[in-house]
């Protein structure tokens, strides 16, 4: 191929030139193109490549990288429709001064582009459309055999997660690939990244985006047993410069800079800081950013930060800390439906599906996480794989619940006699968890009229109360717990 | 009957003149003695009416009370096997001057004296041996017809309930019995105690010592209907040491300043904490000293508490709350179970169940009560009558269980990795909670052999694991959640 016209890789939402004669680049899809330049030497190091991409008035400077072989890729994900143009930007002349244009085409159907903040309390699209967040777990399931990484796409096709937390760095100590190069001896060449373990990556992340999940990405780990825990500060930034240059551009692209980040013992906070705006400078669209912790708190106040990632099953504190952050919440990890013997691991399939519940109903996002061995052999958090647990189609089925609710208007009360969330005057959601109550009270307002349905949680079933409701209306119900009730604006 | 030689009540626990001439006393039982005095103008206000207990050099100040109709009485409870001597005074010359004896004498069987504080973490009975807090709650039983109260009795007989929360003041707006005396138009006269209502009450605590049933009183409680909320300070005082007075011989007596005290408006924290030294003052026994609150925390670091009574489920903070007070700790309300509409009143009977588990193997006492609709037409936590829960025989089970094990030898780690409660190197209780592994290893001291059994709480079983435990064992477990293991030293 010749420098500066090679073909780009075959992104699904890449179109080729249209009739027109320009390129098109369907919005929030990813735009790329490949430069021939130098091989010898070490490119990672030595050659700076980057672009100028521009709208109107608008400019976006954006990092290429290096991909083995001699070639130098630029990507690029458009978020407005019209033209766009770009000129590259290199120390080594054969890459500099390239430019080209490209127009940017309405998204398919089911693109709805980037998740951002909505407001304090809700996550959305791009595109405004709601986005609910329903996220599992899956530390290490792109570090597998294709097998088995095909055998999770297959899972989670029919699963009703629409984001997964995976670890950029391997956390198993033989993992499929390596993310820098290796000697015989195994000893890492930490200013060589192994671009064939990035090629590979970055593949899932694309087929996580054709199955509309979200890829939240974590940068560094405690679990390292390769020696990628206590790389020198130069190469974590490089790491993760490399890491926004070829990953931003997918639109289902997420940050949480660390799991666990409090026990990772080779890092500062001065440092986690710095990683936290390292991405923010470097990565053009703003992509969600967290770090996950195990016992302490990080500051999520901290302007980068743009959610909490909480392990906690606090749920009840979900309005306290939306008042004191003002940014919505993911209990990302509130434990583990499964039967290993971490206490982490073994919760039962009913209370996976209750956290989810008190969770949504609290004003919060929950993730799931299994860690049952299955058949295919491994944990489905740790490898991925199968879910064989009880929670997954009954959290299928609260998706659904909120996927019929005007879930970006739905608000929690700080201090609710039982939690519900609701868009007052339209609709109410309660969950009565451990309570049985045999009638309740409700206040609705007075002058509209509701249809109320009882829920089964775990039954999955919704029972509509014969008749309709308004103003104070007391409601029979079952004496079992953990059931729920809707009201819904006639 | 003449003054001075009054024959006394008959208390259960008090004989007859033995053949020796010289009346005997039951220790940790009622002596009691009246005498004839004035029965005009107010003897609640005008007399006085006192005596000295005397046991070689100890001397132990004991007020006497008023009981109407021109009788005075004086109660004490000897706590020391031998011969007692006493003599009253008064400020009325018939009342004054009256001496006599008596021979404390063995206790009976079941008869292991007062509750008190054994260490920082438990309790015992006054003779060493191990009380164990099973309590149930019942306002305002003892203010109801006497055949409710009877039920309630008769239901309490087969219940594990060792303890029982309840209100001497009247929650309810038509109590059976007033405690002041009332004109026509109902209007309370504060200067006189309805004698009735005290004799009432004193027999139904003496009841629940014959089912050796510990009577957890409640002095001042936020509910008032009836105008007791809001009485002067000197009522208040002369109220709490007629309460002393007239109850404080009886064993199975445990003093609560107040049902959720924080509720109570009419009343400043100088106010009950001169409650509390009043108590502690005029009660020659030191009987238990508590106070219970809705949401403000009392200080129960304050010198005259014994314990702390908690209303709250956070079972997970009691390891630091021992640490802090030093003090046991009583969950005395985590909710009920229960169908009515309130929160704090429709726990289904796992979750009671699970509460009582996880607060016990977390190194607290904790509290029950119930609030289905029953057929006697009450709430059991409310007017007593039947218990109709899943509960109450669950922790009859767990009751048992206790009384197995080295109770009073039994502490909690502070961050237990799963929930347990040890004798090191003789006993140890898990609790798994929600938790469900498949396998668990435990680390048990490696020169000792051990027993294991694998307990359902809700089914009520206890299966033996096969063999012998030692040192680190893998125990294969069912991969249910709720399930508790016990290893006892061979």
């Amino acid at each position: 191929m010749l420098a500066g016209i090679g073909p780009a890789v075959a992104w699904s939402s890449q179109s080729l030139p249209a009739a027109t004669g320009r390129k098109e680049v369907e919005r929030w899809s990813v735009f790329e193109r490949s430069f021939e330049g130098p091989a010898a030497g070490n490119p990672f190091l030595e050659v700076q490549f980057s672009a100028e991409f521009r709208r109107e008035n608008r400019a976006v400077p954006v990092d290429g990288f290096y991909d083995g072989d001699g070639v130098y890729r630029l990507r690029f994900m458009p978020d407005d429709l019209g033209d766009w143009t770009y000129t590259t930007k290199s120390n080594v002349p054969e890459l500099n001064g390239h430019s080209g244009a490209f127009v940017c085409v309405p998204p398919a159907k089911d693109n709805h582009g980037p998740v951002m903040v909505r407001d304090p309390h809700h996550l959305c699209y791009a595109d405004g459309s709601a986005y609910v967040s329903f996220g599992t777990t899956c530390y290490a399931w792109a570090h597998q055999k294709e097998s088995l990484e095909e055998l999770t796409l297959q899972t989670l096709r029919s699963s009703p997660f629409n984001k997964i937390r995976m670890c950029i760095l391997p956390t198993e100590a033989n993992p499929q690939r390596f993310p820098f190069e290796r000697n015989a001896a195994g000893e890492n060449d930490l200013s060589r990244f192994d671009v064939s373990f990035f090629q590979h990556f970055e593949r899932r992340i694309q087929d996580l985006c054709n199955l509309g999940i979200e890829a939240d990405l974590i940068l560094f780990h405690p679990y390292d047993k390769l020696g990628y825990g206590n790389m020198p500060p130069d190469v974590n930034r490089r790491y993760l410069r490399y890491a926004v240059a070829r990953f931003s551009a997918f639109r289902n692209v997420w940050w949480s800079i660390a799991n666990e980040y409090d026990l990772v013992k080779t890092k500062t906070m001065p440092e986690w800081d710095e990683f936290f705006r390292i991405i923010q400078e470097f990565d053009p669209y703003g992509h969600l950013r967290s770090v996950h912790y195990s016992r302490v708190f990080y500051d999520y106040s901290k302007p980068w930060v743009t959610h909490l990632s909480l392990q906690s099953d606090d749920f009840a504190r979900t309005q306290e800390w939306l008042a004191q952050y003002k940014k919505p919440i993911i209990f990302d990890e509130c434990k583990y439906e499964g039967n290993i013997n971490r206490r982490w691991g073994n919760l039962s399939g009913q209370e996976m599906t209750r956290r989810f519940w008190i969770g949504m109903v609290s004003g919060a996002y929950v993730g799931h996480g299994e860690t049952y061995h299955n058949q295919a052999g491994t944990a489905w958090t740790s490898q991925g794989g199968l879910l064989v647990g009880e929670s997954p189609k009954r959290i299928a089925f609260l998706k659904k619940i909120f996927a019929e609710a005007p879930a970006l208007d739905l608000n929690a009360p700080a201090d609710p006699y039982y939690p519900f969330i609701a868009k007052p005057g339209e609709y109410y959601l309660y969950f009565f968890d451990y309570h049985q109550p045999l009638d309740y009270e409700f206040n609705l307002p007075q002058e509209t009229s509701f249809q109320a349905d009882l829920i089964d949680p775990w039954e999955m079933t919704t029972t509509p109360f014969p008749g309709s409701y308004k103003g104070k209306c007391t409601l029979k119900l079952p004496g079992r717990p953990y059931l729920a009730v809707r009201f819904r604006k006639i």
